[in-house]
């Protein structure tokens, strides 16, 4: 299907099951409120549900979209490139945080080459949307073709169709690739309208120096969008990239479309929500804050998107670690709304 | 086994293995740092159970004891008594917020009439170490005699210990009581050195009203305490109450006794744990503060034993709701110690 037909469908979620929710929360065995933001998440997943009470998602998933990032030319991060298939690697065979972390919390983890520089085919069980071997470098022109923006926005689409189409109820963004705080702080200063400064943070841990060079590179891309008067988020997305971001942004709208819920991971997951959020801002009715990335950047995005983060441990990993985290907190939420008994039913007296 | 006798063999957690967990965190797949506080969690793990790599915690159990609290009385709370024993009775038959999420994290829930007002004996599954019915109205006179207060700490004791020996390996604190934050907030008062107004919340949700008048009831009964020169936490406890908090010391004191750790949930555990750490306060390095209650005894409690919350939800139900929520993340953060591939491992270039 093609996503930008599909955008006209992703309605907003149900007040009247929002509503359902709400009043219930009233009834069950506990003083109102006392679950505190666990009745939020619980009252919003009914509503993009459209279900009450609405079933506690059981079959998570965790989407890492890796790819490359030409930015790194211009010296932003310490880490070599071929870390990033390296990891994708790392992934396959169950031996990085996300892995851990999903095991834990029973979610499966799809690996999707978006874009990594070099080849993956020798790697099963990565699925293979590469639309391009890494962008350009930002800093000194476009990241990649409107085209190929389109491509990665319709892959992380279909990526999000299949895994629903499989069972999935619940999809988690990830994101592996060198170099990719940096398209994402440059997005986000575009669109929340911000210093580069006050979006750019030290990503895996850089020094000074290479901050300020990393803030340089991102102005100087952005310097050059402005000035081609961008007439919609491909455009932007082609300018500043990158291939994960813009195969998240596909995720989330067809996370969106099939009505489930979408957590977002850290600052990369962030941009693509601001990204997609161009598209139709229906999208937030569907997605969690999963944490509170360290980098600056998620903060101003999650404001944007009004979204509030349901964790914050200090992290910025990526891969969808902390996305993933929050998971049994979403499913506990639903499940506290779904079974719990009501002052009635248990025959408890009220204050 | 006497739990006094036990006191001296709560020994620090091990420096060895938290060291060993440190240098590990640097090996693994992942920028040095980039798991945050899951690291630390992951470190301190290891450390109080003297095992690297430690295995990851997988019986958790959620302890909820359950008592009356004299107090009452004064009007503290609009709750009715009888709230207490119906809410034991929807423990038992799943319906309460603690069985969902419980459920949802694999924990399983024990009961304990360590002092409820009514008879729970046709309540099948509920353990009985009930002391008394109920402590006495703390504002007008002491709570419970010494003997009473030993008996509850024994209590708790010995439930973290068949526990232990049954296979839990990761003990959280729960509790009911209608009435049992202003206990708390007097034990916290006492011992933080805090005025009462600034430790005792609105429990359920009162109002300026019951607020005051709580705040009253609890500074008459640090005032008695304050005259009567106690000699120990035995004293205060008496004094104060309630047994739910004598038991949940005792439960953290077997916990940490068998070297296990034990998740602290709201402001009724942070109390019970200030009453602990008068014991030892080797306590600590066995502890999790689970999350952060709204009570603002809690932050208070927790800074006194330089704990920082997992979570912070917004949570003011008690149970042990937020601790049991807690528990993923606990159990995610030693798996990504134990499992993670290291840099050489897994083939990936450092930076």
């Amino acid at each position: 299907m093609d996503f930008t037909k599909a955008i006209a469908s992703i309605v907003p979620a149900s007040t009247g099951k929002l509503q359902m929710a709400m009043d219930r929360q009233q009834r069950l065995t506990k003083p109102p409120g006392a679950l505190g933001r666990m009745e939020e998440i619980a009252n919003k997943y009914a509503a993009l549900a459209g279900a009450f009470p609405p079933e506690v998602p059981g079959s998570p998933m965790v989407f890492v979209f890796a790819s490359d990032h030409g930015i790194l030319e211009e010296g932003v991060s310490p880490w070599p490139q071929e870390v990033t298939v390296q990891m994708v690697s790392n992934f396959i065979s169950g031996g990085a945080a996300i892995n851990a972390i999903a095991k834990q919390v029973g979610a499966a983890v799809q690996v999707i080459d978006i874009g990594v520089a070099a080849s993956t085919a020798h790697l099963q069980g990565v699925i293979d949307k590469k639309v391009r071997p890494g962008t350009a470098n930002l800093a000194a022109g476009p990241a990649m073709t409107q085209e190929e923006a389109m491509l990665a926005l319709q892959a992380g689409f279909d990526v999000a169709l299949a895994a629903v189409e499989s069972g999935c109820d619940l999809l988690v963004t990830g994101d592996m690739g060198i170099g990719n705080t940096s398209p994402s702080a440059g997005l986000i200063s575009w669109y929340v309208n911000s210093n580069v400064a006050d979006t750019t943070g030290r990503g895996t841990g850089i020094d000074d120096d290479r901050l300020a060079r990393k803030i340089r590179a991102i102005e100087s891309g952005l310097a050059r969008l402005g000035k081609s008067s961008p007439s919609g988020p491909v455009d932007v997305l082609s300018a500043i990239g990158g291939l994960d971001i813009a195969g998240i942004a596909g995720l989330i709208l067809g996370g969106a479309f099939c009505a489930k819920g979408v957590v977002l991971d850290g600052v990369i997951a962030a941009a693509a929500a601001v990204v997609a959020y161009q598209f139709t801002p229906n999208i937030v009715d569907y997605l969690f804050a999963g944490h509170l990335s360290c980098e600056p950047g998620a903060k101003k995005a999650l404001d944007y998107l009004q979204l509030k983060p349901i964790l914050d441990l200090g992290l910025r990993l990526g891969e969808g670690t902390g996305g993933c985290m929050s998971v049994p907190i979403i499913q506990a939420s639903v499940r506290t709304l779904a079974e719990m008994a009501t002052f009635d039913s248990a025959g408890v007296s009220e204050a």
